[in-house]
């Protein structure tokens, strides 16, 4: 914990400070557009993005995590509140606080205990599916803010000015770094600018909602920004906590997997190490501080903490620097925040969450392994048909379900000689020959609950198929690892080969592995031996 | 299907004949009590006795599986209902039923899906704990209608005769084998004898009952059992569907858990294959007919599929006979039964769940594995502290919580070798000489997303303490299968590893994984070699 500030050099300060600035920039009104999303009025944005940035620098592990207001958390928010509350009264908001604070507590709490393997509950596949469906869902939920009503109702200013945003947006995205660059901006400033983009969009919208009077024309903008900072929030609903307790779990979760996501992609490029456990610490914390700040949960956001990267964040100094700035701007004069079209901030929010449909992983996915893929178009649905929340138990399930699923089809390989050789190989491979009185199985997946039953299942098929045998031998190159289902398992088995006066015997097992059985009762009563290697069971056993 | 019966030999017949009879005379008593122990009126049990075991003759796998209620579905069956009608109220008992329907569709759907993998999702240790968490929670529910009132009220007669029926049984299982074995009854005839001993002692009570007038002393009995079959009920609450949705997937998770677990032991004994998709739709069916004669949820239970097993049931014939047995029961005269009292019954159900608390799979696994132990002890506590229905979540979260566990701390060997050999092997193990240029390393594990990250960590760590390693050699002899997002993270790995300089190698990979790779990026875009073997990635690598 703020080891990076102990051994802070001088020569990271440039980075930290435009980085720190950019940032700052960006998450004025992306603060907004989430609060909008969580049905939050838009400073309870803001509120989030000063405390949440600063205190994660001080308690997380990422060096260019950017800490704040996210798409998809918004989402979960919104879902997680909409039952309770009328989105934007009084009681919304301080539920919104203590829905942080709880997810906040749930993080903290598991990082404590050091339970920061809970991030790999998720497959990428599923991680991405869920991704996909929550941005679909979020983009979805902005058209009609866009259109400045339903489908059915458009209001024409309303939707010409979010269209335009949007049309500026994607014009920005694909031309501004290369228009910036042929002005002679260097690369990574040029990319920087075309981030920035929706600042400026913003900035244009307020700049024309102004000149051409559209709230008169009937287009929403956010209202009032109340100046000042946020006051410390206390308020709680002592009715709402068993309410909130599923959701705050499923968020924390959420908060943990994209904060995660979006710092190891970062670490990676950094060859940093991230401290899962650490993580869980800063992120619990800094939805404490949003909470105490009356906001909204919080994550680290990719994008975001991309452009903290790019920018040049060295250390967490940056996002010192970012909460500082965001509070500095609430204490200024805000009255011109209030004409910010929603319609614009809309149009932000599409392009922002169209820019993580990335289609990469489905399309991999599809080529090496259908069933990765299945199970991410199935989150992807979920989360579209049954909402965000239930998309999480359903990504967890379809994650470890194709896993079990996997598991309960083990790979087995009958061994056979390669001939003047001591190598045993799988006959299906190679030109290997075999003895009938001796079997050599090669079990080729660790041995767990998993794929207990289905082990035996295969032994039994293939001692139908061989039933000249009278010795079995597991050959245990590939089991790293055997639990105690498995442990049962296996003396079943050799209780079951036993009245069948067939022996039991094991090759090639590993050193952790067998330090274990000695601690179990199976190499006391196994009807066999213990070989080190497949060419000496097949000497001892084979009738010569 | 019914193969059975068109292979059926005459020589079954006596076999089937007499366990026909034994399970029926064992079946009264026990659907009562658990009838009782789901807060349903005794004859709620026999109706679920009747249709349940003869269509699951029809479609389930098991030879020797006796279905009917069972003392955990019931409790969980009580847990579902209580929310939702006052115990014995019309609603109740319609409710009942209509969760027996929902449990028996949802299996039935989980058949036809074939999605008889998901048995795999809980660990024994797990299984062992929810079963020994149930059995207290049961016991302890009864001790109340045992002492005829509350511990600080209890009702002296009721206590006399529950306690000393309590102590007929136990003694029974303690000697009554072995007092027929030497009055000269045959061994297999005096063990079923011995389970016979809840129907002899419920007899008994119904005389002590009837002689001494016990219901004039206060002593509670079952009440009018009214006689005749049950009639075709139809009847459900269109109301509580969505509520006993959640239940009903719970409920039909542990029918087919414990069903599969008794049907399992009895297979290896007779060296039988279970078909886990058959299982489904013969466990599905039997809980639709129990709906529709207005039972309750049924499954097949150890302790009387043993009996049917002991008894000779050489088919599902034997199970046949006990339903028919059972609906002659309901049309022979039923006012006899009014007679049994409670507390006699009670004292079944506790001698009976008692029977459940096998410790030796918690013995096992505090030796050989702690984690299971704890995660077994931690089922236990959870059923008996916030309930069965949160047990079964509890269960799967902590069996593949400590899957996943596990998969994040991945066993990876450096690998050296052997002096003059072709060997390599793990450096900590054996004297094995390694080059410094080459880093060679075993991962022990299939790559999936449970330990992509974790394995990636400790290659960083190794490459770390191994600075002049220029090639890093994966070898893969322990991987088994390779998942889209350890296909990723190889990925990140060579991406890494190529801006730093350092070459990334695979060698022994197995012929599957090898395939899949192929229809993958990853060899084509792999900063390095594959090699046959870790001795060729040696030669070939190492600077001379």
């Amino acid at each position: 914990m703020l080891q990076w500030l102990r051994n802070y050099r001088r020569a990271s300060l440039t980075g930290d400070i435009s980085a720190g600035i950019v940032v700052a920039l960006m998450m004025i009104p992306q603060g907004m557009a989430y609060a909008l999303v969580a049905g939050l009025p838009p400073v309870a944005g803001i509120y989030a993005s000063i405390l949440p940035p600063i205190l994660y620098a001080i308690f997380g592990s990422s060096m260019t995590q950017s800490v704040g207001p996210m798409a998809i958390i918004s989402l979960m928010t919104a879902a997680a509140l909409a039952p309770l509350a009328a989105p934007g009264s009084g009681l919304y908001i301080v539920l919104a606080a203590q829905l942080a604070l709880a997810s906040g507590a749930v993080l903290l709490l598991c990082g404590l205990l050091r339970l920061g393997y809970v991030a790999n509950f998720f497959s990428r596949p599923v991680m991405s599916g869920f991704t996909i469906g929550a941005a679909i869902v979020i983009a979805l939920g902005q058209v009609k803010v866009l259109a400045g009503g339903t489908l059915a109702q458009v209001h024409i200013p309303s939707a010409i000015l979010g269209g335009g945003a949007i049309a500026v947006l994607l014009l920005a995205k694909r031309y501004l770094a290369r228009l910036l660059r042929r002005a002679g901006v260097s690369d990574s400033a040029a990319d920087i600018g075309a981030r920035l983009a929706p600042m400026l969009v913003v900035l244009g919208a307020m700049l024309l909602s102004s000149l051409l009077d559209l709230p008169g024309l009937g287009v929403q903008s956010t209202g009032e920004v109340p100046a000042g900072l946020p006051g410390l929030n206390l308020a709680t609903s002592s009715t709402h906590w068993r309410a909130l307790l599923q959701p705050a779990l499923l968020i924390g979760f959420m908060i943990f997997l994209l904060g995660m996501s979006a710092a190891q992609t970062l670490a990676l490029k950094r060859q940093e190490k991230l401290q899962s456990n650490m993580e869980l610490v800063g992120l619990g914390v800094a939805n404490i501080g949003s909470a105490l700040t009356g906001g909204l949960p919080v994550t680290g956001s990719l994008s975001r903490s991309g452009v903290n990267f790019a920018a040049g964040a060295n250390t967490p100094l940056a996002s010192i620097i970012t909460g500082v700035l965001l509070a500095l701007a609430l204490v200024a004069p805000t009255g011109w925040l209030a004409l910010l079209p929603l319609p614009a901030l809309a149009a932000t929010i599409i392009v922002a969450v169209l820019g993580m449909l990335e289609l990469d992983t489905l399309r991999t996915s599809w080529r090496y392994d259908r069933g990765d893929a299945l199970a991410l178009l199935a989150t992807a649905g979920g989360v579209i048909a049954l909402g965000v929340d239930v998309g999480v138990v359903l990504g967890v399930l379809l994650s470890l379900g194709t896993l079990i699923w996997r598991a309960s089809r083990p790979h087995i390989a009958v061994l056979g000689r390669i001939a003047g050789t001591e190598h045993f190989r799988n006959i299906e491979r190679y030109p290997a020959g075999t003895v009938p009185d001796v079997l050599m199985l090669r079990i080729d997946a660790n041995l767990f609950f998993g794929n207990v039953e289905a082990v035996n299942a295969r032994i039994e098929d293939e001692l139908a198929l061989h039933p000249a045998a009278r010795h079995l031998v597991l050959v245990m190159t590939a089991v790293s690892s055997i639990d105690t289902s498995a442990l049962f398992g296996l003396g079943e088995l050799n209780l079951a080969l036993r009245q069948r006066g067939i022996g039991l015997h094991l090759a090639e097992v590993k050193g952790p592995v067998m330090d274990r059985l000695k601690a179990s009762d199976l190499l006391g009563t196994i009807n066999g031996r213990i070989f080190l290697s497949a060419a000496m069971a097949s000497d001892a056993l084979a009738v010569k």
